[in-house]
């Protein structure tokens, strides 16, 4: 089970990353997102609520979700690694290498907003840098999730009202 | 050479969106973005170039080009293939297989806001689905690079100002 947890997520400014990020958790086939933010944000719950109905799948998102606690809970239960996607961390090739490819643990997933706390690298059981350059935290999710999955993550079938057949010109939906 | 057309860019709503695809672009080594957008976008296009500066790199930003005369240009020029991703088409290894692996021939990769013009779709040599799942541009652009460029692209070396140094926690940056 693969779980993300969203730091710093201020809503309306946030907000179109920060889903993002949730398309992107879903796309990928993991569990649930928890977002970091003072107070709830429904808006952001209820868009992925939303695309769930419509396409498929059962992606989870929580918001107003205190980061420490969950951070030292995930430790305390001993369920599997602490992932940081960070541009200050190891390279994504010697990470994966950690990993392994048991792809079927758990693994908890941390992507900041542009300051991340210190105490996060220390609680992170790998800091992994998908290039050592300043990124997109959307595109280092979706960068560590294909490689992690070995590109089995964007192929699984999903299906909701709608299903997308893919095609060279067009677009082709089926709709249930 | 990569170049990306941005489509539906709009100043303010879009800045943060944008800024992660050219991020996403400049990690990656892309030469230039060009973003459709009604008038210029001085700070997305600034922004850039301060990156640029304090980590290196030369992408180049222009906001303000008109979409359909960028690709009619590009088509009339026969410089390479133009890649669109979109959920809509066909899956992503087999776009790779016919893209072949001469990664120094020129591409123009378009990524799209919400709704695109069906023209793009005629326009385009291929239209390539990253997963047919509503999916963050980002990310899509992100993995069809990642993979396109089998894994090279975010490892190629840059350095401006600052040089981030690798490392297991916290955060090592060479300043010059």
């Amino acid at each position: 089970m693969i779980v993300i947890l969203r730091l710093g997520h201020r809503p309306k400014r946030d907000e179109r990353v920060t889903t993002h990020v949730c398309l992107v958790a879903r796309a990928f086939g993991a569990a649930r997102v928890m977002v970091s933010s003072k107070g709830k944000d429904s808006r952001l719950e209820e868009g992925i609520a939303s695309v769930n109905k419509r396409f498929g799948g059962d992606l989870t998102v929580e918001t107003g979700v205190p980061w420490r606690q969950t951070l030292r809970d995930w430790k305390g239960t001993g369920k599997g690694p602490i992932v940081h996607l960070t541009m200050y961390g190891i390279p994504l090739a010697i990470a994966l290498d950690r990993l392994g490819k048991d792809h079927g643990k758990d693994m908890l997933i941390v992507v900041g907003a542009e300051k991340v706390p210190g105490e996060v690298y220390g609680l992170a059981d790998l800091n992994v840098a998908v290039g050592n350059q300043p990124h997109s935290e959307v595109a280092a999710l979706a960068v560590f999730l294909d490689r992690y999955l070995e590109g089995k993550g964007v192929t699984r079938p999903m299906a909701g009202e709608m299903e997308i057949v893919p095609m060279e010109r067009g677009k082709k939906v089926i709709r249930r």
